[in-house]
């Protein structure tokens, strides 16, 4: 599994967190370090299979290992997070935005449906075309 | 490229963000809808490149495509990164703590040298362990 082409960082945080055992090893490690062996515990995995899993973690700076031989624990760099937050950031106003419209239509469409009664023909149709 | 497993909204999710061109895509939809020539205009790439990247967008629901055959313009769905945001959310916490923690070392250390003055042994010994 070698890139050729050197993946920018917040490319390999990313794809770090597109998997869900890769996700729950961090919550794990969110409530302090662990072991290899302690984290594949949860998995149905192979400790090679989680092993991997690790390193796609340690790549992206996700985790750190101890250094001692026998007793090489992960833990969670929570820090590296920031920049994939901070990306994200730039579109909450637009899914906020999204949300509200969505919540003022609903609203609109109640409203309306009380004034008209449910079974005004030009209401249903409108519906059918917002929900096309 | 076909996924046996079936892939989690988040992971699906993860993985279409694991893509500079991919989020700079997002990044121009941010700002209104496109066709894909459009958006293929700033790459240095195939139109059928940025359709596999398109596909990988509108599989995890963060872009829509319209209907009609001749202009099909691509928008961005922004809700769809709201899942990806509370994910991160439970982690703000703890890596604000871990900056909260940096931040406070080194004002100590900076109150410490003003005191001690730079040259002190002990302070350069604890450094050089801190950045190890």
């Amino acid at each position: 599994m070698v890139n050729k082409m050197p993946v920018d960082r917040l490319s390999s945080t990313f794809g770090a967190l597109a998997d869900p055992t890769r996700r729950a090893i961090l919550a794990r490690l969110a409530s302090g370090q662990a072991s290899v062996t302690e984290l594949a515990e949860p998995f149905d995995m192979s400790l090679p299979a989680v092993s991997k899993h690790l390193k796609v973690l340690e790549r992206a700076g996700l985790i750190a290992r101890g250094r001692r031989a026998q007793w090489r624990p992960c833990s969670l760099q929570a820090e590296a997070l920031k920049d994939a937050d901070d990306w994200l950031e730039q579109y909450r106003r637009l899914w906020e935005e999204s949300l509200d419209r969505l919540d003022k239509y609903l609203r609109e469409l109640q409203r309306e449906e009380k004034e008209n009664g449910p079974n005004d023909p030009r209401r249903k149709e409108e519906r059918g075309t917002a929900n096309d």
